[in-house]
């Protein structure tokens, strides 16, 4: 199955390609605000709107030796990616980013959603064990974050922020990893999945819910 | 070779692996407590505890083009890296961090010695050329603690504290590598290698030697 | 193709092999410079000097899957970096350094031309599609500098610092996927392609161009 595109292997709907296409586009432009933050040129911005929207699922990929990666199966979105930079660089100004910021968590979750299910059942189709699935799953929808907050020379955010998010992911597979168990066909744990990451991540940026800190003291 | 496991491999017996197991402890033990040290969340202390423990070998694997990783091959100790974070939130603080951190070094350099050995045997085994067998089994060894620093946003220690510790693998895995250009059985050079790198660092660690630095001055 | 060395699939003269020896040189030492700016020790020197030389390629080869790398074809190089290192611990000085880096500017930009264009052929090689093989003859001048930077604990230079550098092996990349739409010997593409690089990246050197910046304003 591995050289068949993405939206092949999980059988996505055109309702699905919209969304995934809408998650891509918030993941990209987190990599963009972040790069516009940190003033640099046109080549970071690219390279880190690029590392974030595709970086996760890279990183699967090689670890899970498989090729095609999607940006090269798919080489057109990285016209896309590059269209979206240039037109960032022409329209979006710093007094627009706290509102893109706000604007993009639908989709942000959406994506967290949508690419867990994807990295998660990828990694199931190559047999791998469910704790390594539910990594490979955290990892497609997180890890193109923290790929661009490396590049940036910042803690990642995921890692730092104390706010539910890998670990809305990491519920999300574990459902998953569940029905696939059960041996129910895969899009009832695809949607079951991805829906418990989006409706986690969107109750936890409703009620501000944080992750335990580490107690310092005594 | 490639898809057996480790301990097959380099035919492991139950003292070795009780080592191995101390070490990998002592590494993701590192990671934890610069994840502490860095106010990271709960998910990043995992995911810093994890690549400080097996992120060595996973470079070094991906590099050799080899799979299965031992943490796939042995999922379980992914579940026990989970526990040992939840403990160590639970009941490690920072007062302690001084204490760990010395107790640690004796599973450290015995962790140094033997993912030396480890790495620099696999890549013997996969016809890597004398120099290149030396540069897997230190980054087995040593980058593992590279990958938690560059994620925790500071210079990797092993690259710039000026101690010993990269240069007792490098020494170690010459060992190997010598004693395996004499055809000696494979156990010979591991342990010798082993020792070599254990021993050169608790001697730097007892004496205080320090690297040479770079002479900035006349 | 993959198991031949690089200079046998480019077809390389003695002369091609002599500026790639360079190139490679003011790589290693483009990482070597900035290791010593950050007080790195001896370990840190030769690590952040290998990445800066070989990591840009090893990227490359680690996405296309492709094997042996070319420090494991030519593990003489990594003896090479050795004593480059060692011979710049004993006689390079904070005052060399301006020098240095004045000096190296020629040789860097030929290095940017030559692994452009290396690095595109051998993606087209591969069969990518045009973008993909642009992007992966960029990654293969570009990241060692990146992975270079990004160990250093900085923001990547060739992400930040407003000069085109990037951007010259861009336009490179496509001038030689236009000659192999063409059809004509790649030769033709390869030497087209490095020159333009080439001579973009002396012309703004040279001229002092900037790339636009993000206008943080209304």
């Amino acid at each position: 199955m591995q050289s068949l595109p993405l939206s092949n292997v999980l059988s996505l709907s055109n309702a699905q390609i919209a969304i995934e296409a809408a998650a891509t586009l918030a993941f990209a432009i987190s990599g963009l605000i972040e790069a516009a933050r940190k003033r640099l040129d046109a080549v970071g911005v690219v390279m880190v709107a690029g590392l974030a929207a595709f970086g996760g699922g890279t990183l699967r990929d090689v670890l899970l030796d498989r090729r095609p990666f999607f940006w090269v199966e798919h080489a057109g979105w990285l016209w896309l990616l590059l269209a979206l930079c240039v037109a960032a660089m022409l329209f979006l100004r710093d007094r627009h980013f706290a509102l893109t910021e706000h604007a993009m968590q639908w989709p942000d979750a959406l994506g967290l959603g949508l690419f867990t299910a994807t990295g998660t059942q990828i990694a199931l189709d190559a047999s791998m064990p469910p704790i390594v699935a539910v990594l490979m799953g955290m990892m497609t929808a997180v890890f193109g974050g923290v790929l661009r907050d490396i590049v940036c020379n910042e803690i990642p955010r995921a890692f730092s922020d104390h706010q539910p998010y890998a670990i809305c992911s990491f519920a999300g597979a574990w459902v998953i990893v569940g029905v696939d168990a059960l041996q129910a066909p895969d899009w009832v744990g695809l949607t079951a999945g991805a829906a418990v990451a989006i409706l986690l991540r969107l109750g936890a940026l409703h009620t501000g819910w944080k992750l335990p800190a580490w107690r310092s003291g005594d």
